[in-house]
C-alpha cells in the first residue's frame, strides 16, 4: 500500500459547525482516512479565544488567533471557512484563494453578496472554492445538481431551505399556535439567528435560492432583485383555511426556468403548496428541495438542514472532494471552464420581474361586518379582473370578520392593485394580506 | 481554451436506456460537453440487430455486431453495458475490465451474482466499474452513499427500490383493487418485466438491496440467504385495515446495522409502514430511499426509479465521473484502497438471521365463522407468547370469515410457529398471512 498523503487543514472559527468537523472525523477517522487514501490532519485552528472552555478537546498548539497561520500557511492544503459573516471571512476568504488555495465554506451569506467575485478569484489563481455546506445542511444538494444530475437542465427547483421558519410554521399547523407564540418556543430552543430578520423574513433561504439559481443556470441575481418576503404575516387563520382547502402554507424558495423565453425567475415567499406534494409534507426543522431536470424528471431530497452534524457531514464531504483535488481530480464537474459554461448558461438569460408572475393567490382582508361587505369585495376584484375560487368568512369577537377568498389565475400586478384599492375602502380594516398559491405542475 | 479531449464511449446493447443515453447526450451536448471539458463520442454500439429500425437516428457505421469492437477495441475509453442479463454481459464486463476499461453498468442482477468478481477485476486491472443506474433509477443514491455522506456510518438505508410493485400496491390502495386487476393494468402499461418474478416477487428490488448493502458495508450478501418476500399475498382487505390503522403497505428495502452486534440486516419484504414516514408517501412508479448515517441523521431521496429518461441521466452522470477519472481524478472516494477499505468496514460483520428479527407483525387468518373462533386464535397466538395489539374482523359472503390483528412485539420464529400451528387449526381455512410490521425509529 502506498504511503497516505497528509493533508493539512485550517478552521477558520471554531463554533458550533467547527467543532462538528472536528468531533466527527475524529469519530469516523478511521473508516474516512482509508476511503479517501489519505490522513485528515486538522494543524490549525483561529480563533478569536484559544483559552475558551469548548465541547470537544483540542491540544493547544493547534489554536492560535492569527488567521494569516491559514490562510497565508504553504502548510495548509485546505481552508474551512466556518466563521460566518460577511466581513473579516470576506477578507480571509479572499486571501486563501489568492494563495491558490482550496477554500470549503458553510457561508451562504458570504457566497450570496461576493459569490461572483470569489469563484473568480479561485479560478484565476487555481483554488477552488467548495459550499455544499451552505444550502440545506446536511442535504447534498449542491453536489447533486452539479454531479449527478449533470445530464440535466433545470425547469425548476424549489424547496424548504430555512429549518427555523418551517419549524414555526409546523407547530402553528399542529397546534393552532400564533405566531408569537411559535416564535417565542422557537427562540427557547435555540433555533433562531441572532439575527432574527435572516430566519423570519426569509433572508437566510433567499441566500440559498440564489446560490442554486447560480449552481444551476450560471446567473448571480441580487438579493434586492427578487421577491423575498418571510413568514411574519401568517397567521393559524390562514394555516386552518388552506389547511381545509387542501393546502399546507410553506415558506418556499423558487428557482424556475423557462427555456423558450430563456427567462429565470428566483424568489422566496410562503405559498400554498398542495398536500399531495412531496414538499408540503416537509416539517419541523427539515428541509426538503425539489429538483426537475429534462431528463431524470423530478427528484426530491430532504434532509436535516441545519446542525453541527448535519452542517459538518457536508462540510467533510466537500474536504473528501478537496482531497481527490488534491491527488490529482480536476476540479469537480463545473471545471476550470466555469466561466465559459457558465456564460453559455446564462447567456441571454434574464430575469422574471415580480410583475410578470400570475398564478392562483390566497387573500385575507380585515372587514367590518356590515351587510353587502362581501359583494363590495367581489366587486373591487372584479374591476382588476380577479375572480374567486373560493371563500371563507370568519366573524371576530369585536364584530369585524375576516373574508378569506382564493382566486382564479390572476396577475401579480392585478392582486397588488386590488389590494391598494382593498385598503382605500372604508369596509376594510387595515391592510389586505396576500399569499401565493403554488403548483410546481405549471412550471414543469 | 485547452483543447477538448474526445473520449469514445461504446455502447453493449441499444434498446430503452441505450437509445435514452444516445438522445439525452445529443439533447444536451453542448452543456455537457462544456461542463466536462471533452467531447462525449460514441464510437461503437454492439447490437444483435444492426438494421433494426430504432427511436434515434444513428449513423450506420457505428453499429456492430461484435462486441470485441467494443470490449477489446483500444480506442474506446468507456464501456456502458447497457444489455441487461447475466450470460454475455458478464462475459463482457469481465473483457472489458480486464482491458481495464471503465465501465458504466445499469445491470444489478449482474452486479448481485458477480460484483465480488467485477469490482475485484476492476481493482486488479486499472479499470473502474460504475453503478450509479443500477439502483433506483435516476435518483442518485450510489453517489450519495459513496461521496456526499462520506463521513458517516449508516445505521439504517431503507426503502421502495421497485417501481412496478409500487405502481400496483398505490393503485390498490387508491382504487381498492384486487392484485390481479392492477397488475392487468400494470402489465398493458408494459411496466412488468418479461420475467414477472423480478417486479412481483421482490428479486429486483432485492438485488439492489444487495447493492446497497455492499456500497455501504462492504459486505456481499446472498440474494439466499435473506428474506426476499414480493407482493403477491397482499390483498385489498390488508391495505384496508392497514389504512385505518395509520399504515400503507409497501414493499420495502431493509439495510439495517447494528454497529455494537457488528450485525447486518438486509431484507426485502412488503411491510406496514406509517403514514408520517416520508417513505410511505413515496406513491406510484417512484421510488424512495430514506439513509441515516450517524453524522448527517436521515436524508430522504425520492425520484423516477426506472424509465428510459431517469435511467439514462444516471448512466450520464456515471460517464462524467469516468471522463474525470480518465483526466486524472482517482476513482472516486472508493479508491484502490477499495479492498481493504472494505474488510475494514465488513470486518467480523456477521448477517442477522431471519429468526433474530422481532417486531410487530399484522396476521390475516381465514376462519370458519364459528363461535369461539376468535378466543381459540387468541389462545394459539398465546401460546406462542404473541398478544394482539388491534383485532378486527370481516364477514365473507360465504359465511366464513377473516381476522386481521396486528400483535405487540414478537419474534420471527414465533410468528412463523403460530402460522403453523393456526393452519393446523379445523377452524383455520387455509394459511395465515403475515406482513411485518417497519418501525425505522426502533433502528436508528
Amino acid at each position: 500500500m502506498a504511503e497516505k498523503r497528509n493533508i493539512r487543514i485550517g478552521l477558520l472559527g471554531f463554533g458550533v459547525v467547527g467543532q462538528g468537523v472536528w468531533k466527527n472525523i475524529e469519530n469516523n477517522r478511521q473508516a474516512l482516512e482509508r476511503r479517501l487514501g489519505a490522513h485528515l490532519d486538522i494543524t490549525q485552528i483561529v480563533v478569536k479565544n484559544a483559552s475558551k472552555q469548548r465541547e470537544v478537546e483540542v491540544p493547544a498548539e493547534r489554536y492560535s488567533t492569527d488567521p494569516a497561520r491559514v490562510v497565508e500557511n504553504p502548510e495548509v492544503d485546505i481552508v474551512c471557512e466556518l466563521m460566518g459573516g460577511t466581513g473579516e471571512a470576506l477578507d480571509l476568504t479572499r486571501r486563501a484563494l489568492s494563495q491558490g488555495k482550496i477554500v470549503v465554506t458553510a457561508n451562504k451569506a458570504l457566497i450570496c453578496e461576493h459569490g461572483e467575485e470569489l469563484f473568480e478569484l479561485a479560478r484565476k489563481s487555481g483554488g477552488h472554492y467548495f459550499y455544499e455546506a451552505s444550502v440545506a445542511g446536511g442535504i447534498p444538494i449542491i453536489k447533486t445538481i452539479r454531479e449527478a444530475l449533470v445530464a440535466n437542465r433545470f425547469k425548476l427547483i424549489f424547496g424548504i431551505l430555512n429549518g427555523t421558519s418551517n419549524y414555526i410554521l409546523t407547530r402553528m399547523e399542529r397546534e393552532g399556535l400564533t405566531f408569537d407564540a411559535t416564535l417565542g418556543d422557537a427562540r427557547a430552543l435555540g433555533y433562531v439567528e441572532a439575527d432574527e430578520a435572516l430566519d423570519l423574513d426569509g433572508i437566510d433561504a433567499a441566500h440559498k435560492a440564489v446560490i442554486l439559481a447560480y449552481l444551476a443556470h450560471g446567473k448571480w441575481v441580487k438579493l434586492d432583485e427578487i421577491i423575498c418576503e418571510g413568514i411574519r404575516d401568517i397567521t393559524a387563520d390562514d394555516i386552518e383555511i388552506a389547511r381545509q382547502l387542501g393546502y399546507k402554507i410553506k415558506l418556499l424558495a423558487v428557482i424556475a426556468r423557462d427555456f423558450e423565453a430563456n427567462k429565470l425567475s428566483v424568489r422566496l415567499h410562503p405559498a400554498l403548496i398542495s398536500k399531495k406534494e412531496v414538499i408540503a409534507g416537509v416539517d419541523e426543522v427539515y428541509n426538503g428541495v425539489s429538483v426537475t431536470g429534462d431528463v431524470v424528471g423530478t427528484t426530491v431530497l430532504i434532509g436535516r438542514g441545519a446542525g453541527q452534524d448535519a452542517t459538518s457531514s457536508s462540510v467533510i464531504s466537500d474536504i473528501a472532494d478537496a482531497v481527490f483535488m488534491l491527488q490529482g481530480a480536476p476540479a469537480p464537474v463545473i471545471s476550470e471552464e466555469d466561466e465559459e459554461v457558465y456564460q453559455q448558461l446564462a447567456d441571454g438569460l434574464e430575469l422574471t420581474t415580480p410583475e410578470e408572475l400570475e398564478g392562483r393567490y390566497y387573500l385575507r382582508i380585515h372587514v367590518k361586518d356590515q351587510e353587502g361587505v362581501l359583494a363590495r369585495i367581489s366587486n373591487i376584484l372584479a374591476e382588476h379582473h380577479i375572480s374567486f375560487a373560493t371563500v371563507n368568512q370568519k366573524e371576530l369577537e369585536d364584530g369585524s370578520a375576516l373574508i378569506m377568498v382564493t382566486t382564479h389565475k390572476a396577475g401579480e400586478s392585478a392582486v397588488n392593485a386590488a389590494k391598494l384599492s382593498l385598503a382605500a375602502e372604508a369596509i376594510v380594516l387595515g391592510k389586505p394580506v396576500s399569499f401565493r398559491v403554488f403548483d410546481p405542475s405549471k412550471l414543469i
